[in-house]
């Protein structure tokens, strides 16, 4: 699962609870009368329509700026490893074009790990300076993988999925729905789309400029995206080396985003298998007693849920416990449930302090 | 994140659902009581008095066979390459020292993607033959890193932090809490250890066994550990190759390890901020009329809890949804509430069909 994977939910949840306070829109009672189908496309209307508020931009730009940040850190990434190995061009060896493009090249077979070997440094210091980029390069990679590549593939997803149901007359609730329910799904087909065309992509164009048999084409595009990088085939002409640098970062990223939706689809069905087990499970007098929170009696419908969902384990006694260290602060008159006069009271005791 | 952290909080959960139904345990009264802190140990605790019960028995071995199964697939994996490589040993060129040995270094040279080049196939059916298994290796050692290797370091770190505090006379519940409040960091603390100790292994190894002077011994161990794999600086003796199928393997994936730590230490850091910024929120009027779940006019400590929760996003409104659902399909008299009586009611309904 990726960084950003995380930091979605919370920015949607912020939407949500933030802006829907019209009682009509009572959790509890939407839940009566609706199924549970048709939330999902509800909320992501709001959040859509939610745009003009300033606090929906604000959160907004939270996620923008990561892209941004991601391609400024690649380009001062380059730039810099660009300039070094430009600086040291006569302590590498091996298969020299053109000095600067050699040093790009060196520097994206650097970072993303393929090293082909076809450019190797000559010097000691050359041996150093490639083991402070592999590793950063390593950890930018890391970082692209955990942020940009996933919200760019989010967005396609969204014009993927309403451009393959233009013909049926759904409505943009439906798609948003569909999107929902098979997120993980779509972003693996999606990415394994990217992948072939990346393929097809490299073996045409090592084929054609780089006049490999289209067997060692296709031997040279599989060690590259995979990172494995023999060195026996590699890119030797000016054009290559040219297409070589946005070629194997892409393709490098998109196989590694690829592997990471397939852990995460893998992981997600394992857990909705767990939610259908925990919900079919029947329902005993332990369990009544276990869920019971405030400790009257009976169950209901918010602790039904806590115990629920701690059974699932999307949350655990931690997590309440300090929510409930909260509750009791704000508890002012000890009645066990939050009113407005215990607000009032709160508050008069803040102003008092 | 790996899968194995997913499923760890989802086992532990069933733990703690199940064995708790001393009603002095009530989680709420002992909020009341206890401060925050003092959870983790206690439950702790009690998973490990749990082991000799039949149902957490059963769950242990869902973990065990995780590793059992790591192992299995790495051996046949090995096994089949090894024979593979073998058998084509004609067919792949380069510095060759022993049939089988060789089969087995450009077996785990592959898998990694370190990919040095110092053997490379030479025919069709070798070069797609190293296709297959770059993949499939790859797609293995993302299954070591998600399952293997984690529950290992798990083990280590108990027994670590064990000895760390053995002059420090403090109970086991005192340990088990500081490995609770700090797990990721000391995960993180550990893995590099690990990862210092196998590249001073490493470069002593080359600078020894292979002759290479330090800087380029370092410099071959950087290269490897990374699976860049330039191929300049490689193994090429036999007692080298030996030592490289072990060290290449573990050094790759100890890396591999330590940059997913590195990221769930981020992501937790985030959500734990996250989790500040909810809680020391001021509660508003209108926060209690959107928490009230079941539209009472006032918070009951579950409703808060949700409601905090969803903010913080460690659930959502499906999940809410689906449990109310169950919910109401258990709440047979409607009453808002469970209790004893409900359960009955829908026993007989159960068999009534």
């Amino acid at each position: 699962m990726t960084n950003r994977d995380k930091i979605q939910p919370l920015l949607d949840q912020l939407h949500q609870t933030h802006h829907m306070v019209d009682p009509k829109k009572k959790r509890f009672r939407r839940c009566k009368s609706a199924p549970l189908g048709e939330f999902a496309p509800v909320e992501m209307n709001e959040i859509k329509n939610d745009q003009s508020l300033p606090r929906s931009k604000s959160l907004l730009d939270k996620v923008h700026p990561s892209i941004k940040k991601v391609i400024i850190y690649l380009v001062i990434y380059l730039g810099i490893g660009t300039i070094c190995f430009y600086l040291v061009r006569n302590k590498i060896k091996g298969k020299k074009i053109d000095g600067v493009l050699d040093s790009v090249y060196f520097c994206v077979v650097t970072m993303t790990t393929v090293g082909y070997g076809d450019i190797v440094p000559d010097s000691a210091t050359t041996k150093l300076l490639a083991c402070v980029f592999v590793f950063s390069g390593m950890a930018l990679v890391g970082m692209i993988l955990s942020k940009g590549a996933d919200y760019l593939l989010e967005k396609q997803e969204t014009l993927l999925i309403k451009a393959l149901h233009i013909r049926r007359k759904v409505g943009p609730s439906e798609i948003l729905e569909e999107i929902e329910t098979n997120k993980v799904r779509y972003k693996c087909f999606m990415v394994a789309g990217f992948l072939i065309v990346l393929v097809v992509a490299g073996t045409v164009f090592l084929a054609r400029v780089e006049r490999l048999d289209t067997l060692d084409a296709f031997y040279c595009v599989c060690s590259t995206i995979t990172t494995l990088g023999y060195g026996d085939k590699s890119f030797s002409t000016k054009a290559g080396r040219i297409f070589a640098i946005f070629w194997i970062l892409s393709s490098t990223i998109c196989l590694g985003q690829f592997f990471l939706y397939v852990a995460e689809f893998n992981t997600e069905k394992r857990q909705k298998e767990l939610v259908k087990c925990v919900l079919s499970r029947r329902t005993t007098n332990v369990d009544l007693e276990e869920a019971d929170l405030d400790d009257d009696g009976v169950v209901g419908a918010a602790e039904f849920v806590i115990y629920k969902l701690k059974e699932m384990g999307k949350i655990n006694q931690h997590d309440i416990a300090a929510v409930l260290k909260e509750f009791e602060s704000l508890d002012v008159d000890q009645s066990g449930t939050l009113s407005t006069a215990d607000l009032i009271l709160a508050q008069s005791s803040w102003t008092g302090r």
